[in-house]
This record gives structure tokens, sequence and C-alpha cells, in this order.
């Protein structure tokens, strides 16, 4: 069943807090990867490029858990578990700019290589757990 | 094949770094949470207590990743994969003061709980990647 993020953990959102992804590799072994994150009231969503090893793993296999620990507390995190419901090139480019202004405090995304599609990821939370 | 950590990051675990642990929960879908980490020259070892999630996991599948980010530049990071070895109640208690010492600065954890038994996780490194 899906699940609403704990209100007392929706300010991990608004700070430069990143989230330890964490999706299956085509073995169905745990890969870990930090990622930019944002939350939209429902949805937990990353970027990423296309046929990145994380984009590859979520079309083979949605389900993921993001463990993101406060930048101010390591010892305050939220873990989600869910399931990618969505993948979308449309309107990637203005969201990694709007990541890099939350993470980078700069207007345009400054890593981005030639060719790269950008991919926003939407996550539908189904568990949460927390500590702190 | 087993492999090595890659010298020019052993410095992480140095550092104040904790290891976004993933593990596999009982249909598969992935776990992620931070623990503290260390490194002996061949295993990556993490403490936890027994009967917690992160232990279940790995007493049924022993895949795990872990992401290890510099907490001095949130862009360089440490990924891990590969399979716990060894999980043993012996020393695990010096251990915990151990990281205690390192994490917090303090010569005993003091998070123990009543009744509680810890242990040590030795993981066998398989597979690295890095950025930064």
């Amino acid at each position: 069943m899906p699940e609403t993020i704990p209100a007392n953990f929706r300010d991990l959102f608004t700070k430069k807090a990143f989230a330890n992804l964490g999706t299956l590799m085509p073995d169905g072994r745990p890969q870990v990867t930090p990622v930019w994150c944002d939350f939209d009231g429902t949805f937990v969503l990353f970027n990423t490029a296309k046929g990145r090893q994380k984009d590859r793993n979520i079309r083979r296999d949605p389900r993921v858990s993001l463990a993101i620990v406060d930048p101010d507390n390591a010892y305050r995190y939220l873990e989600v578990r869910g399931r990618v419901v969505e993948i979308t090139e449309q309107g990637a480019d203005a969201d990694i700019d709007k990541l890099a202004k939350k993470y980078l405090g700069v207007d345009t995304y400054p890593h981005r290589r030639a060719g790269e599609v950008r991919l926003i990821v939407k996550v539908l939370p189904e568990h949460f757990s927390t500590m702190g």
C-alpha cells in the first residue's frame, strides 16, 4: 500500500541531503549510489542519465530503497522503500537545473555531458523506517 | 573474484564516513541503512545488533553493497559490492567501542541496550565503483 512521507521527516527534502539509492543488479544483488532527491508531496523523485547502471536496474526491477541522512545530524535518517512508477525525459533538463540550485546554489547543472539524456524518476513510497 | 579497496579511496575508512549498506529483504527488494564501518586491509567491517532487519537479511542472502561518501566532499564516494563471509559475536563489544571512538570521540559506545548482542560483520569486496 502506498504511504506518505512522515511529516516530521519532510524537512530532509528541503536540505542538501543526498539519498543513497538502492537498486537491484541483473543477478538480484543490491547496488547503492548517492543521488540528489526531491519530494513533490506524493512521489520521491531523483534525476539520473539514460543508460546508467541505476537506470538499467530500475527498468528491469522497479523496487528501490532510498536512505536519506540529515546533513545536520548524521544520526537522524529516513529510509523510503518503494517502487519506480514513472521514468520520464519530460522536464528532466529543467529538473536537474532545479536540483543544481538546491544542492550547489547555481542556476545551471554544471556536469552535463554531451549527448546525455536526463531522466526524472518517480518513486511511489510504500514503507518507511526512521531514526532520530 | 575478491578485489582490494583502491588505495586512493582507503582514506575514507579513516574519516567519520558512514557506509550506506544495501541488503536484500525476504522478497528480494533492497533495504538501505547507514552504518559505521571499518576496513582491516582485506574485509570491510560493520557492526550491528543480533536480530535487526539487516542481520536477518544478510543471514538469508549475504550479498551487500556499501556506498561510502567522503564527509569532506559529497561528490567523492566509493561503492563496494561484495558478500558477507562472517558474522561473529567475538570481539564485537570491543569493536563497537572502537567505532564509537572513531565516530563520536568517546571510549564507550553510548547507545547500548540491555540484552543487545553486538555482531561484527565481515564483507569480502568483489566489485568497486568510485566517483571523484
